[in-house]
């Protein structure tokens, strides 16, 4: 399993936070030239474990080993090997690679299964490249139209998902669609990406559910003008009114027990001597309860408004001189509501995760949600679902210092093969 | 003089702002191909009206038109054809294209100069594109190293100012420099770029100088961290901190009389769903005397190192949670200290704008200073300088829709003329 998340970490490899080989983190966009090739490994050693793999028409490559009886869906695990732009080693990757360990446990030890079993790869699970999250398997399971995302263009380029998909060779013939690839369950093994499971000092997270969030584009609009000859009262200035949204999102997020971040920012013409005239950024905002993000959506839209016309929400207009009125305008671009697993998929992993830990489980195992969404949000939409945490160092993800403990990997990997046979069975 | 200024705007054409065939702005960055035809034009117009051209190693261009005598240097027109990416039709090239004009009445009157005249077009006045303005005046002057303006690396991407030069053909032979191309004088005809001539209801602005400005990189560096599963209270947030400096450089600039303004802002690794952990974004810093803009400095550097450091210096940490530390640091890029011209250019302007202006001119005319730097900052550390406004609707520049009226072109360019013909006499 280490072998596998090392050899394929060789195709977009990123910065370096330590002194060892494999101590980089990683850089591998969606449908880059560095994804392709780690595609082309997927396939290529799945194929040579006996699977028969389909590529779909948003990427996604399903790769199927058949069972004693395929008169029902495979049971799947599924991830994604894409990574943001300085991501690390383990987000995503884990979760595919632990799916072909899964397969190459299986053949080594001549297991048949009573049904076939899977290994899925979605295309653009991060939505760096692409801003849309998880828009693979969404577009499978038929809550985002296949158009919408073949049009999604990349946030820094002209490039499309559907020219992209071509230019690497990974538009696949079969509809994206669960009725054309159907799936009887779903497992997929994931880095938490967050400190609970570290703190807590546990080994496995069973994964009831994925918290609810929202991704706007913020667009402020004033008026290019000389940083030199315009005084504060005649400016519409679109980037001081951008950095007073910003920081109103933070004490919105504070105030409603929520989170509100803004990871893009572009301001327009970008010259130090012109007062940007429009100013775009990106808004997540996140919360457990699909109505506090609700919630905090419209106070968003009601402040931001009012913060662009020069009303002092801040309260900082005392001692910084009030400019001219800007316009705003937001867009909600991705919408994942709440999503609670399946009862029978989540005992299947807390069943697993107490065989394989065995005596030391009872304080080794927690319940948990996910504050980051994944590939398992769509996939439960349309079977049965569920996910095991594996704790990470810190909790820091997103970020190239990322890492798991191999006896980490291990053990969630253990238990990602255990809940699949175990749900097989069922 | 019109035809030459909207003949020279094919090259570069910006935005349209209105019906008419010239009412779009201008996007002639410095060195790009629009300012390479710009600036071919500029030599093969000015050769035909009988001058010499000579360009030097910063692409400064400068077209000679001999005296009576030529054992003095020349007294030069000089101003910038490139322009802001969402610039006009008037910042800079008014200048260039009137000191054309004023070759062409010469040249059409039989006019012989006592010493020769020039007409100098500069290279990059604007920093919009090689982020120092006026450097290449700055160079000739002496005040920039050669080196620092050949390294300059543009905004956007990876070419200097040398390999740029060098691209378009103007990368000249000659030294750029005042010992081997003295001048006699400096005179520079400008929209004012500001809103005081328009609200004053003048038509004549004698610039008696510049004021003092800085440009700031300031870069401020977090942690990458998951949007979805970092807690507030564990981000250290580039990009809300960044937003917090420059609400609170505006805050500054309100207690000091002063301006302080952001026009470039960049966030890494810029993806939706990672929280940056490092945003840079420029700082012009500007006041009317040196005392103000040295210690507007020295506030923004003590106070963004405590804002970084988590110091509740703009007093929202009540309502914001406090996050984890994060690293300032602050470059400056380029300064420019306040500019007095000399008392010969500026009664040479103000006698040839009464001159001009005949009966009206007493409440025509006024003297000011200007809030923009321009090439005759750096031309003034060498020669005798002055400048002459002309209105501009008001006050708007670096915007497409800067506009300066026909009959305001011409009154600046006589006044330019007369300007010249006066200081060749004394
Ligand atoms: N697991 C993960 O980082 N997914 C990206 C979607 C999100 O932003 O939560
Ligand atoms: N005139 C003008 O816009 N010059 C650019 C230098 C400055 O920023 O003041």
């Amino acid at each position: 399993l280490m072998e596998d998340i090392h050899h394929t970490c060789q195709w977009g490899t990123g910065q370096r936070w330590g002194e060892k080989p494999t101590e980089t983190g990683m850089s591998r966009l969606a449908l880059s030239d560095a994804d392709k090739e780690a595609r082309d490994w997927f396939v290529k050693t799945t194929e040579a474990l006996g699977c028969q793999t389909t590529i779909d028409a948003m990427g996604n490559t399903f790769a199927v080993r058949p069972g004693l009886r395929n008169d029902k869906p495979p049971t799947f695990v599924g991830s994604h090997l894409d990574t943001q732009p300085t991501g690390g080693r383990y987000d995503g990757i884990l979760g595919v690679t632990a799916g072909v360990e899964m397969l190459k446990v299986l053949a080594d030890n001549w297991v048949e299964t009573e049904y076939p079993v899977g290994v899925v790869n979605w295309t653009n699970e991060e939505g760096a490249r692409f801003p849309i999250s998880m828009v693979a398997s969404g577009v499978w399971a038929g809550s985002i139209p296949l158009e919408t995302a073949h049009n999604l263009r990349e946030v820094r380029g002209p490039a499309t998902m559907a020219s992209e998909l071509s230019r690497i060779g990974y538009l696949g013939s079969t509809p994206s669609s669960h009725t054309s690839i159907p799936m009887g369950a779903h497992f997929e093994l994931h880095i938490e990406q967050g400190p609970l499971l570290e703190l807590a000092n546990k080994k496995i997270g069973v994964v009831t559910g994925v918290q609810a969030y929202k991704w706007l584009t913020v667009t402020v609009k004033g008026r290019d003008t000389h940083t030199g000859t315009t005084d504060l009262k005649s400016r519409a200035d679109a980037l001081l009114t951008a950095s007073k949204m910003v920081l109103h999102s933070h004490k919105l997020a504070t105030a409603n027990n929520a989170l509100a971040s803004t990871g893009i920012i572009n301001a327009f013409p970008g010259s130090t001597n012109t007062v940007p005239g429009e100013v775009s950024f990106s808004l997540d905002i996140r919360a457990p309860q699909d109505e506090t993000v609700a919630r905090l959506y419209q106070m968003v839209r009601n402040d931001f408004a009012k913060i662009a016309a020069g009303h002092d929400v801040l309260a900082c207009n005392a001692s910084c001189t009030p400019g001219l009125p800007c316009s705003v305008s937001i867009t909600e671009d991705f919408d994942s509501p709440a999503t609670t697993f399946h009862s029978d998929c989540v005992s299947a992993v807390s069943t697993a995760a107490h065989a394989v830990l065995g005596s030391g489980a009872h304080n080794q195992v927690m319940q948990m949600t996910s504050g980051a969404g994944h590939d398992s949000v769509y996939a439960s939409k349309r079977c049965p679902t569920s996910m095991i945490f594996v704790p990470c160092r810190e909790g820091v993800s997103h970020n190239p210092a990322e890492f798991c403990k191999e006896e980490d990997c291990a053990l969630g990997a253990q238990v990602l093969l255990q809940s699949v046979l175990r749900f097989d069975r069922l």
